[in-house]
């Protein structure tokens, strides 16, 4: 970055002269002696490109997430001029942020300023800590407002053009419009929501020490109520047990009596995303524990003390005193998207939707990535026309199976869910598929239809999560690495209502398991074959995976030591 | 603990035969099996001692600073009944605040629960997190409320009573009165304030950042304004001048040349209680940094934006605009100690005095120590004639030099100055002060008094450290555990004004030097016997010494792995 920025001063002064640039840049560093040389990086040539004052096509990133920063850390390209805009100028390992609930992780462990991440950058990356509060797609520009609470000045508001626009905002925790969530429930989103849930606990084991507390007030305090029986629930759930059962009934005996944890979720089992095997060995150690699990219990209201839930067993409404509620129960979408969405028209969607190449649909230049977004994939049955017609050459209206050799390759690549159903229906291949039905090998439209009538059943949303985040970030990047090449040299499927072909290929998502930490040293993984480990062992498949997939070595090392300091001292209980 | 808590039950089930107590303690834990044996406290006959229901003397600590961690920690006596109550559950390691507030180490890594700290006593000590806001002497009780801001209830306050009360609540920052300090300026005395700080100076730099700040805004947001000069205000400026040129430089390097920070001293020099070498020394470190120290300056008022000093040199008042103020001009006395000294009579003093016993003048069975009290040391000369009498046994109106003898070791206890004189005036011991004069060996009270007219000038009050509060803690916690055996057996000075010895001896401090570390890795050191040490070599010697002071050894573990990772990868500026 000194090497840009010194060349950025240069560019100014000799503006009229942009050939010489080069030479008296080299120059000057030379004159700047042997020490500052070495200290500065490697004088590269690729910079002076800019020299020629092609205007830089400008990007701007809205978001610090997984998907943001993954994009940010793959674009490589420097013929950009990146802009990044968040209230966070952090990005945040979320799936630690249970972990850090109960101090087995340290807040600043799972953290990396996004300036460090994009410092080694060899393009510049403008990073600026503000909330976007619009997105303008007809002046082709963001509105902002700087977050900060403070004396430095007032509400800055500013606003940013954009050639491309990159929303990876996330979402917001779904209340489901519940009243009392807001007020008084906490959620587990934020590095700062973690933070304070651990303060919070501490303040009821806290509270419940004074003397004048009576029983049955104590029994209250020290009730927690988590609602969601998702992943990030049930692993709060287990973690906030072995905090209180390791550390803090050693350091308030008189108490550990009166603590209960409670689970609630409204479906009818914890984990339903998961492995039956996986739910049921969690539904009974959450049992051995003492975990109260209360399924098909839904929430209707939360006051200050006192959470309502609806059983649907009974149809009757439960009021459940409580301490502290951690509100977990999946994700909503932001107003600022939802107002962006009435813009460009996506009106009845409760989700922002993209094409297979993560683009806005019905916008230019506007892509969006991880939780704030679907990808709206497209049906077959919307194309099957198309894709007959582009197999039937000489339009004959009926074609041999062989004669569809062509556009096998496309025809999966453009639509994922045929080899889902081909994979599930045992099938070797796509012509089997079509000979399946009768035998026969001639088709027309009718039969061919007929034949991939139940493909488009396979078409799943992808689920929330930063595995599909980061990987999003990561394909958008190297589009975007590879914008002009592939402009030329288009390497996607062809586009069967038009000619030609696709840019790039789809976005394809690639699973790689998923884990459900807890509690007790043991944690439960669906891995891809539809193979489950739980116990022990997968609790240190789980340690190295998440220290791997660490964004620095410097939180790697962190979230390491903090899990040693843990196993030897435990955690910490100081109110901080 | 755990043997402690299933003795009161069972003391409860069977109250009426306690001498069965015993036993059935003891079949109870060896039918509990091996398992429950081994992971219980060995089994003490001493707990057994409160059986016989002999009413414990209680022992109430306000504060969980230097002083009162230090007396709870050296407090072995189980036959006290110990309540502590503080707003904090945590004892902070406060020399390395100024460390926390630019992420050189962890807030974490200092601070350990009171909880844990007492947890491996004998005996139970019981915490409250509530502040104390009236202290009642009449009935022996101190009024107390939560300080918890939350959903958990409401503001629960409760009264405790004491047989033995020992005030080690600390002090405040002291504004001077100066209007704006408490609502624009930053103190930094607490943890939290450490944080706020941390998060005030990434602040200051992420609006820095926005595009729309002026020019002028930029120079003004990232002005550091640190008042006070001394071994904080230096250490803290120090520290903030590295973490910008270290850290934050790399990741805004634009916004370097904005930067300024400023230390303002209403004195002459900084670290004016240091000696002049390394007062010359910082200056002129500070001067070589960049970091404007203006001396003779008062200020006068602080607003949001601006803060007014008045020039001693010129008599001119001068705005300066800022970004941010840190106030570290020494400490002030707490509105619930002041109220105390009302009630006791204390009324024209500025700090809670007490006696070198360090109990409160004019109370019974109450104790103060720490940077909340002043030991009222006593003057020889208002002793002077009791002192005369008591060595002159046969009450004969003049003695000779050698009489004394029988009373010299207490005078030297009794009054600490006269020691400090002798050493000062390289006098061999007292007989040679008493001789020195006129080199006559008899005296009369007159010319007794006269050769020791000058020792009084030798009191010095105690600074307000670390290091006072922590021999305070320790010395009073040894009286406590020796109260009886003392009162049979007094081991402290002959009482000059009445007849017999008192019960211990005086408190006496001893200095073990001072360090004041000045940023890129150079500290300066006093040490005892006029030794000044300055430089790299004193940082490390700075590291050892802390290190090995900290509380635990999970606090240590922690540190150590701060400075190893700041070493390594500098600090963090997230802005959490």
């Amino acid at each position: 970055m000194r090497g840009y920025n010194f060349y950025q001063r240069a560019k100014g002064a000799f503006h009229d002269h942009p050939t010489v640039t080069k030479l008296l840049v080299v120059l000057s560093v030379s004159g700047g002696g042997v020490a500052a040389f070495s200290d500065a990086r490697p004088f590269q040539f690729g910079y002076a490109d800019a020299a020629h004052d092609v205007k830089k096509k400008k990007v701007v990133v809205l978001g610090t997430g997984w998907a943001g920063t993954s994009f940010l850390k793959s674009l490589k390209d420097p013929s950009y001029d990146v802009h990044v805009i968040s209230p966070r100028n952090y990005f945040a390992f979320t799936p630690l942020l249970p972990s850090v609930t109960n101090g087995t992780v340290e807040a600043r462990s799972i953290v990396e300023p996004i300036r460090s991440i994009v410092r080694k950058k060899k393009f510049d990356v403008h990073f600026k800590e503000a909330e976007c509060y619009k997105i303008d797609t007809v002046n082709k520009k963001v509105c902002c407002r700087s977050t900060q609470e403070n004396n430095l000045g007032g509400s800055e508001e500013f606003t940013v053009d954009y050639d491309y626009l990159v929303i990876a905002m996330g979402a917001r925790a779904n209340t489901f419009n519940t009243p009392g969530v807001v007020e008084y429930a906490h959620f587990l989103k934020e590095v700062e929501d973690a933070q304070r849930i651990r303060r919070t606990v501490i303040d009821c084991f806290e509270r419940a020490s004074l003397p004048t507390v009576s029983e049955e007030e104590k029994k209250r305090i020290l009730h927690f109520v988590v609602v969601g029986g998702g992943p990030t629930g049930v692993e709060f759930a287990a973690e906030l047990h072995d905090f209180v059962n390791e550390d803090l009934a050693k350091l308030y005996p008189a108490l550990k009596q009166h603590v209960k944890i409670t689970l609630l979720e409204a479906a009818d089992h914890i984990l339903n995303m998961f492995d039956k095997r996986i739910t049921e060995f969690a539904e009974e150690k959450f049992q051995r524990d003492g975990i109260d699990v209360k399924t098909g219990s839904m929430v209707v209201k939360v006051s200050d003390k006192e959470i309502s839930t609806k059983e649907r067993s009974s149809g009757k409404t439960v009021e459940i005193p409580f301490g502290m509620v951690v509100w977990s129960t999946g994700i909503g979408t932001r107003p600022v998207i939802m107002d962006f969405m009435k813009q460009i028209g996506q009106t009845n969607r409760r989700v922002l939707a993209t094409d297979e190449w993560l683009r806005v649909e019905g916008c230019d230049s506007i892509y969006a990535l991880g939780d704030c977004a679907t990808i709206n994939q497209r049906k077959v049955m919307e194309d099957i026309a198309a894709i007959f017609s582009k197999a039937d050459e000489n339009n004959s209206g009926t074609l041999k199976v062989d004669d569809f050799k062509g556009v096998i390759k496309d025809i999966a690549e453009r639509y994922p869910q045929v080899q889902i159903h081909l994979k599930k229906n045992q099938l070797r291949n796509f012509l089997q598929l079509l000979k399946s039905k009768d035998g026969e090998d001639e088709l027309n439209i009718e039969k061919f239809k007929q034949a991939l009538a139940e493909v488009d059943k396979q078409m799943k949303s992808l689920p929330p999560t930063a595995q599909v985040a980061s990987q999003q970030g990561v394909y958008l990047a190297d589009c975007f690495n590879r914008m002009d090449i592939c402009e030329k040299y288009p390497e996607g499927p062809i586009r069967f209502r038009a000619a030609g072909r696709h840019r790039f290929r789809p976005f394809r998502y690639k699973h790689f398991g998923q884990f459900a930490p807890l509690g007790g040293e043991q944690a439960a993984a669906q891995l891809p074959g539809d193979w489950v480990s739980i116990g022990h062992s997968t609790q240190w498949l789980w340690y190295s995976v998440y220290a791997s997939k660490l964004v620095s070595w410097r939180t790697r090392l962190l979230v390491i030591s903090d899990w040693g300091r843990r196993f030897i001292f435990g955690r910490d209980s100081s109110r901080i």
